[in-house]
């Protein structure tokens, strides 16, 4: 047995309540959706929390604005900084465009050109010839070193978590419409700054509800970490479709919050990720990117069908976290899903 | 010339009232959205008014329920029919299945299998084989003599009309966000079912407020009826992707609402439509059918900019009407939109 200490949770309830009033103005509210066609005969009913149409298509906007805004009101003007391939590339371009500041985005050369464009038209410098995976973070640390720039981290950053939980707390306030608070809330898990807030909030309110984490079979450290007692990392970039929790391992700040406070860890297959991710687009109609169909993935596949089945008349929340995808890249891994779906 | 008479609308905002009171428990009421990616400087704000969020993935619901309660209000029993390749097939079965009636579709044997597979889902009797654009007329009035089953025409009924309308008494509701009335409110047109019930909801409380209807270049009988005064047909089913506008005319009882109310009918191409097709799922994340695109169509091409440009403080109101697409059908023809998006 590898001892561990009880570290003291990075964030708290106040500092999301906090977060919620500084970045009101610039998020939206996004919806709580009950799609029909998502509900299964003998399971909880189904709700979904569309973050896919937040500002910049994704949840990470919440955090962006967040850590960019407390370090305007502590007078730290420094121009912004960050490593991203996707959606946290496009939200700290938005709150930097909103705030006055210049940011300078690093993605890897190889990064969807449909984000890249999306970023560049938030205003961003994106650089990303000839940088790959392994020359992103150097590349990061010398040009804030050199131009003396402020880098938001992804998820591994108390403001950053305290922003996403922001998500939570609207979730209390729709979650009237259930008739009374869900049995679990699911998010995708990569970094944890998204699951990591949204547990504070939750628990905060309401003790029993379940928090429960997915993320790709391909990419299980965090249900591994939280089997061991310890973050677990992941010894290469793994490839999963859902390319927003390709992260090698969870943070040292959203671990703090994770382990005393999220139940469990699902893990689905990648032919789940896609079949729900199309399930989410033909029958919510929602333009869902794979990693914001895990949790979705992790209800409607029959593989885990018992989980759910014990709390049929319960209710459970899943957060589909973005909506960045390209469809043209993905329409060519849906012919099996497509026709699985069709087979009536 | 041709004389013509005035005739007086089928339908009043006092029918759209009654309706949205009957369907209330029957449809959801669809968000309001202002996506930041899809805004254009010098243009209007562009609102979307999300149908494609509807049960059943389109506002076909909202009319389909319409004529069926007011139906069994009325008492008749009888059992549904309704000739759709479309979303209208689904709204009548979800409006069967919900108030204990049976429902035959009777769909043409080339009609995309995932809306046959929809319909099926909702527990209706789905007659496709052997059945042509050509022939489904006839086998819809020998089944309806047959089996004494009431037949749901998917425009051209006061009812369905009403139902349809009541999509604009939420939006009034939901524009205080907009903070006043919008300049215009835009529809996609095919039978004229939806303009009419939204522009007799807009023309009595905002008679200002322009009501524009938007067909492809293709259908263009609603235009040309506009201009001639006077019910144009066209002589053959058009071959545009906005496969919920094929049909050959509008009907009388929409036409009597139309032609006094409605302001103007713009056309789009396929190219125009396909464009805006993927901008709204790759900037609003919403996964709309081409022809829920087509007033998205109309607001961003730069052929029709100066038409918007004259009120560049203005706001418009986009109706998005439906969200059943199929993402590898269509995915193909997205090539060249995709390419002009991503030339940044």
């Amino acid at each position: 047995m590898v001892p561990w200490l009880c570290v003291k949770p990075a964030i708290t309830i106040e500092d999301v309540q906090r977060a919620a009033t500084r970045i009101a103005d610039h998020v939206q509210k996004t919806p709580l959706l009950e799609p029909d066609d998502l509900q299964s005969p003998g399971a909880p009913r189904l709700w979904l929390k569309a973050e896919c149409l937040q500002r910049g298509g994704a949840f990470k906007v919440r955090g962006a604005f967040n850590a960019v805004l407390a370090g305007l009101e502590r007078g730290d003007r420094r121009d912004l900084l960050a490593v991203s391939s996707g959606n946290h590339a496009q939200a700290v371009a938005l709150a930097a465009r909103e705030t006055g500041l210049k940011a300078t985005i690093i993605m890897p050369e190889d990064s969807a050109p449909l984000k890249r464009a999306a970023t560049a038209r938030y205003g961003a410098e994106v650089i990303y010839r000839g940088i790959t995976g392994l020359t992103r973070e150097a590349t990061a640390r010398r040009l804030a070193d050199e131009r003396g720039l402020r880098l938001i981290h992804p998820f591994n950053d108390p403001e950053v978590m305290a922003g996403q939980g922001t998500l939570a707390l609207e979730l209390l306030d729709q979650v009237e419409a259930l008739g009374g608070p869900p049995t679990a809330v699911l998010t995708p898990v990569g970094g944890g700054g998204l699951i990591s807030g949204v547990a504070v909030v939750v628990k905060a309110r309401w003790p029993t509800v379940r928090v429960i984490g997915v993320e790709p079979a391909l990419a299980d450290d965090a249900a591994r970490s939280l089997a061991a007692g310890h973050i677990v990392a992941l010894t290469e970039t793994p490839n999963t479709i859902a390319d927003g929790v390709r992260t090698l391992q969870i943070g040292e700040h959203t671990w703090s919050v994770i382990q005393p406070l999220v139940d469990e860890i699902l893990t689905v297959s990648e032919e789940e990720i896609l079949l729900a991710t199309w399930q989410l687009w033909t029958r919510a109609r929602l333009l869902a990117e794979p990693t914001g169909a895990l949790p979705v993935a992790a209800m409607l596949t029959p593989r885990l069908a018992q989980h759910w089945t014990r709390d049929p008349t319960g209710k459970v929340v899943c957060v589909v976290s973005g909506g960045n995808a390209d469809p043209v890249a993905l329409a060519a891994g849906f012919g099996d899903a497509r026709a699985r779906d069709l087979a009536w």
